[in-house]
């Protein structure tokens, strides 16, 4: 079956953002599921998402395993968004990240919070998932579908989920909401340390979460905007 | 009425500016009051700061609605700058932005103060604006004419306002002082967290800040010199 | 003895590649055991590592002198390199830097312990040498064998020892793994300080740290992945 | 009396560098003793660092004064450079700077001290000067001989003086010296700041501190290393 090119270049760009915006570096990846087939999702084969061309996306089913890998390497973590994908119908993109700043987060058991709106799309509450609690002293990377359902299982109905001692993980409607909710999540955590040495934090009520998240999937701040931008940032305004 | 070039020139230059020094990002936006006539002002259509260009600038009345919209989008905010043109006469140029070192101090209720004489020009007191004391729980955005005079009325004569959860606005006698308004405001914020930690901090005293900022709109500080640097700094030698 | 070349091309793209991850900056170096000849190392002459080139390589004996210095200026603390090929059979490649995240550790006592996976390759336990604790009164550089051997048996069979008021030294068993330690060793001492300050740590168990890695010297994390994205950051695509 | 072209070319390189390296923005100046006549030394006109070119490099006198200012306007802090090389016959060169992490040092009477060794050449005790014990609320701005002998004096015979609410001045014996010490003043700021967070700190001890300065001004830290790291980053390969 075909895959058309528009979602593949799409989803090239996203993973250009993403290492633009300091959310992924060498690590990390980005997918979304199959535009015509609801039970495959598109990812790179094993590249630093800053360097994912067209060429390397391939297709997997949502046990983990790729259609046709075409001889690549492929990411041995692909099985967290195999899960995410599986469990939630409501998820068309996941972004896995060591985004930096949220991991002093899930080492403290801080809970990170929306501070600001355009944070509201990390949610309300971000759980923290630790492997050890059920698979033990591991490498600490989701290397099979029993570990990534886990993950997803503490991860629940919520946007994003803390991975202890690793990174994180988000699920969202679209890619555009998946990738800013990434590095908005990455900024409000840095903010939020900031805060907290600062005093008590006044952080967005439940019911200003709620509607300020509704702005990430559609209106102004859902729109073209912050996309132009983070794909002029990432040098893609060509592509 | 036709708009002359020069200042809608110095505009774009202001735009590309504050994204090059990381005061905007995705989000934001800086106006100019029409240099013609008073009860108009002149901000890009709903673009990305770093991406907007000559062809983006429209006029706006002092309702916030846009003279000629020429189909394109405006910002859902705009109404921040028309009531800040409407209420202070003073104000030449006005700067909304989610500058990321302000945040932590809206959202603790620190008081955000001028340490170095550079960040005189936020003024010796920056008023903090909660959405939320009159318009209960929103998504945080200022959406029409009645939040945005609710701010305008708690920034008073101030030169610039925190908004909690959300980000700063400022306003001042011209686009170069509104600008580095906005960019030592981020710097001051930032070191100001960090002198905190430290121990009891020595703020410019009101007598020195009320001299120093003097020098923000007239004089060395307030000439050229920065200007230049700034407009190289984000690429606009040329433009 | 002819050097092969393949191996004096990685070493310079090392010495890129710290630098344009913040590890070294004018100061710092990086080396590799001459692969044909275990009793010496290839090390550049007295450059900064962002402009080392291929001419620039010299080989060394493991008493820290030089083969043929060519006319060349080295290092004053090459023998930083040598004490360590010497006492460590198991490596194969050394870097000295004064990453700047770890100071604080070194001159604070602070025991540097990995808070990720990605940072396991830091070893479990990073001792403290202080020069100061032998030697006295110092520069603070290592600047004979003997300096250099003292720390040596500091650091005994860890990965990477801290040197009070100074830097870091790391050896490991390939030159990609040394330079990857370098680089998340600086990046987890930036997170381990934000952790601090928030509360209590969960760092990597003893058994997580052992497992993540065998993850940095084979399979998915020790492979091309990485080097490729860092090769890329530094410029050194068509190197 | 005619200037040789290589200092001046010097001089320029330096302005690049410290703007390259984040010590000056905007703001900030450096400035070299006249090679031929110790009664004059060499200042940009008001022009900001990075922007400064061979043609803006004026001639002043001890008194502050333009020996012929060429029609340019000049920097109002020029005093700052005179009164030191009046002062100090020791000193060659100077530089005055924001240097943003050391203004929390300034303004929290937190001793601003050497850390590690390569930021010995601030020295072992680092004054801070405060325009307010004598001239009373100002806009603390150095704008004549007398504030700047003030200024001079609070220095003494140290290498490196802190300016409440305002930045640092810095008098070394070469060029190279000078703008070393300011880039290093500013790492040792941020690594002091963590470290006073985590925990007692072990400074330098004074007879350390002795040794390693010794360093910045000849024999391997002093030499031409640094200096081509530097000019490259700064892009003034070709100057």
């Amino acid at each position: 079956m075909d895959t058309p090119i528009e979602p593949i270049r799409t989803l090239v760009i996203a993973n250009r953002i993403l290492a633009r915006e300091g959310v992924v570096d060498g690590f990390g990846h980005v997918s979304m599921r199959h535009p015509g087939r609801p039970d495959r999702f598109l990812l790179s084969c094993s590249r630093s998402p800053e360097l994912v061309g067209v060429d390397d996306i391939l297709e997997f089913r949502l046990d983990g395993e790729a259609v046709d890998s075409r001889g690549r390497d492929v990411y041995l973590e692909r099985f967290i968004h195999a899960a995410v994908f599986e469990a939630r119908a409501d998820v068309q993109a996941v972004v896995h990240s060591h985004a930096p700043e949220t991991i002093p987060f899930g080492v403290t058991g801080t809970p990170l919070r929306p501070m600001f709106h355009v944070a509201a799309r990390m949610g309300a509450t971000v759980p923290v998932w630790d492997i050890a609690d059920r698979f033990g002293a591991t490498n600490l990377l989701v290397a099979n579908m029993a570990q990534a359902r886990d993950m997803t299982a503490t991860m629940g109905a919520n946007r994003m989920v803390l991975m202890r001692g690793h990174g994180i993980t988000i699920g969202a409607a679209t890619l555009h909401d998946a990738v800013t909710t990434a590095i908005y999540a990455n900024l409000n955590a840095r903010l939020q340390f900031q805060a907290m040495l600062m005093g008590e934090v006044r952080y967005l009520s439940p019911e200003e979460q709620a509607e300020a998240v509704k702005l990430s999937t559609g209106g102004t701040l859902g729109g073209r905007r912050t996309w132009d931008y983070f794909r002029h940032r990432a040098g893609c305004d060509e592509m």
